[in-house]
């Protein structure tokens, strides 16, 4: 009888368990980075066979009977460590859940997420968001499904939204993006009023080879460890991660644009090291993973925005980026530079927009998706409202759908309430960022003298990157600075930088 | 009722069953290959979980009960067509097999094998016999008793030799070996009256870039698809399939030896082009594997000595050769340079050896492992075993384990009874060269002329890839030359080659 052994027998039984789980999930991880690293291009269609395998069995293994009745029984004993207690909630939490799907439902998901897809490469090869409207339609219907069978309060979406942001919901994310709008849109028009920056010198010839040395070389500096971790070449740049010793990141290189790989690197650098941080006697349970989306995502937009657009920074490795493109950076002053990183600039893609106006574009995705979902707003409607708000709030006009609706993969895959997790990460990073100044007084002094940003990756490696999912986003921003999420010190950050730069829009 | 389905809905249930399980053995595959090519240094324990996580799910499946009444009642039933009656039939023979094992004598030689490899491992770096043996010791225990798990007629290295080459055994491979040794002794004395060839431009320095791009062009010739699989840089290397359309190869580069890299290629070429044309449609099932170790090396050593070590081969491709390694190769005329490629000489380390010389390596392995599991020899003695073997047929003195019987990783991994597998590769090679030519009477004029090989791979891709397991290697044989394995026929192709090239021992 299991409710006769002890905890501690439990716990390894339960442990052993959620590990080899995860030895599965990782290595559908493993084919996947390979899918998008190395895979030939006839091996897609046996890969897809070998990746529905594995996914099936992982799922069987975490819906199993003897698995619930094993948590059910752990999370009824008090004599639990609060880290093996929030392991199994959490396990409970999520078995219950992934229970609630039926075998037959979540293949009919999976199989129109798959037709999505191709639906939407078809649509973007046509760039026309008719080819893709039908099968996103059903899509959407599906994804209401998934909504009520999750169960939600209030609004259908708070359900999907919780799906990768646990707690979020409509309410919280209406509020967030209606304090920021304005004072966004009021530091837009300030800005408007300084010089722009000249990106021209960025857009000269950078070779392949240099370009792909300069990218280690400063996932180095960054303190990206090769030794548990490794670089390569994929069509979209990502990151994954089998473990803490074993996380990978993807970069792409275009010749004629210095800061795509650079900047992409480091955005993946500074999801890595979060990886490379976590706690790894925690591998395959709750606590081993990463907090939430957003929390990743304040990892990467900290290092790739607060550190690597910052002036400090490359005060001290602008000489070096000179050896690596000498003709290139020859009559470039560092100033110069960082103001070109920097230039704000309202534009159609979401994933080449300033850190300004990138928050107007998820702004518009999340309205967007709550009246989806709310059924407020028809599929076929998408293109007119997607041009109306981009016209309205970035003032661009969206010349054709491939620059318009059909730009993110995201909904093909089925992925909606992911991209206000984009936005709460860049606020969480400029909170965190402040939070690292107030610290370590010494920190800034540190980067641009010594070049030393160990000194920051330190703090994290205290702050955040051990803690796991054993905090929410907000327990943990809480923890850390003092409060929740107050997006006023994201538009404080960013004023301060472009005033300083004396960067206008 | 299982009994009462139609035959056709129940192979479809096995055939659905087989390919699962092959999903999860070839992405054990691919986790292998990640392991040998990519892996960073820190992720190899990591590794070693998720590798052993998913052999346990494959075992499992592989053993079901459900499986085993689903094979049986199939087994049973005469409307299955010959190939589906085939299939059925090995995979219950598999099944029965693997079943006799108990999870605890799996574990166990699991765990006394990953000993036995860090012996080994230890061993070599001291150059050391002794610090191998106690493990290795308990290794030929464990493979006694596997042997009589297995059982066995006569010998209990003939259960073991069952392994790796269906149908072998101690009977049949003393008759074939004890058939070759003097002939081959005779030949090799025979070619002491001829002069030596001079080797000594093969090792000049050739940068590795351009080998690594050499490499691919050899292997783009011989008709491998890269659309279908690809090459990487391996410390050892090897061959490995997930489907028929994902095949990789790996190969090393040593800048002072021209050779090394360019045969390794060609060798593991020869195993890709096999594993690219078995027939697809039987993935997963016995039918959609290669036929045996022995054929799987009659594809590898075919391409590599027979194609790819003769005059007509290289009087069609040694310019274009010399545009990859023009100052190399500038003096050194095409006969020359085959003359050097063929060079035979008696040296300490098998996988070094030359074409005649290489079986009197195999001889001494086989003869020694056959005494070790038959209880006459004891783990002690090998290496005073091996020197005075070495001494007596290769005339050579061994200085030291590490070029003694510390050489091959094979025994560390368990492997009793593969070697024997090597030299029927090569004899079986002999034999298919030898009836292709007789059957395209225009290949050898193809070759020579216009550097064509695809004649000779269209006639395998007819005669023996898309068989698979459909014949042993004797009835395949048979099939295609008329006749089982005459080793007599390998003599004669290598005393023809060497006396027409003029090269001596």
């Amino acid at each position: 009888m299991i409710s006769h052994k002890p905890t501690p027998v439990l716990y390894s039984q339960y442990k052993e368990t959620l590990q080899k789980i995860a030895d599965v999930k990782t290595a559908y991880a493993v084919l996947q980075w390979d899918q998008e690293t190395y895979l030939p291009p006839k091996g897609a269609e046996g890969r897809g066979r070998q990746m529905a395998t594995l996914s099936e069995i992982a799922h069987n293994m975490g819906t199993a009977i003897d698995l619930g009745d094993l948590l059910n029984e752990l999370n009824s004993r008090d004599d639990l460590a609060a880290i093996n207690k929030k392991n199994v909630s959490l396990s409970l939490e999520e078995y219950n859940k992934i229970r609630r799907f039926s075998p037959a439902f979540v293949r009919q998901m999976s199989e129109t997420v798959s037709k999505s897809y191709h639906a939407w490469i078809d649509a973007r090869r046509k760039n026309d968001f008719n080819y893709f409207e039908p099968q996103l339609q059903q899509l959407v219907e599906l994804k209401k499904q998934e909504a009520d069978i999750l169960g939600y309060e209030q609004h259908p979406y708070n359900a999907l939204l919780n799906e990768y942001e646990k707690g979020a919901n409509v309410q919280m994310l209406d509020k967030i993006f209606s304090d920021i709008k304005s004072p966004l849109q009021e530091l837009f028009i300030e800005l408007q009023r300084l010089p722009q920056a000249d990106t021209s010198f960025l857009h000269q010839f950078f070779p392949k080879d240099q370009q792909w040395k300069w990218g280690q070389e400063i996932a180095r500096i960054l303190g990206f460890d090769f030794s548990s971790g490794r670089q390569d070449i994929a069509e979209h740049p990502f990151s994954t991660s089998f473990n803490t010793s074993d996380v990978r990141i993807t970069t792409r290189i275009d010749e004629n644009d210095f800061a795509n790989m650079t900047w992409s690197t480091i955005h993946e650098v500074g999801h890595a090291l979060y990886e490379q941080g976590l706690p790894p006697e925690e591998y395959g349970l709750p606590v081993g993973e990463y907090a939430s989306l957003s929390v990743h995502e304040s990892q990467s937009r900290l290092w790739e925005n607060c550190v690597c657009r910052g002036l400090p920074f490359w005060k001290y490795y602008f000489p070096l980026l000179k050896t690596y493109f000498p003709d290139q950076f020859k009559n470039i002053e560092v100033v110069q530079f960082v103001q070109a990183i920097n230039k704000i600039a309202p534009s159609l893609i979401r994933t080449e927009s300033d850190e300004l106006t990138y928050h107007f574009h998820v702004m518009i995705r999340y309205e967007l998706e709550k009246k989806l979902i709310g059924g407020e707003l028809p599929v076929k409607d998408i293109p007119a409202y997607w041009n109306q708000e981009y016209k309205s709030l970035l003032g661009v006009n969206v010349p054709d759908d491939n620059n318009g609706c059909l730009q993110d993969v995201h909904w093909s895959h089925g992925s909606f309430g992911y991209f206000a997790t984009y936005s709460l990460g860049s606020f969480y990073a400029a909170q965190f960022w402040k939070q690292a100044q107030l610290e370590i007084p010494q920190m800034m002094q540190k980067i641009e003298n010594e070049g030393d940003t160990g000194v920051l990756l330190g703090w994290l490696r205290k702050k955040v990157h051990p803690h796991g999912k054993f905090y929410t986003s907000e327990e943990l921003c809480k923890q850390i600075t003092g409060s929740g999420l107050e997006s006023k010190v994201f538009v404080d950050y960013l004023r301060q930088k472009m005033v300083s730069l004396n960067i206008g829009a």
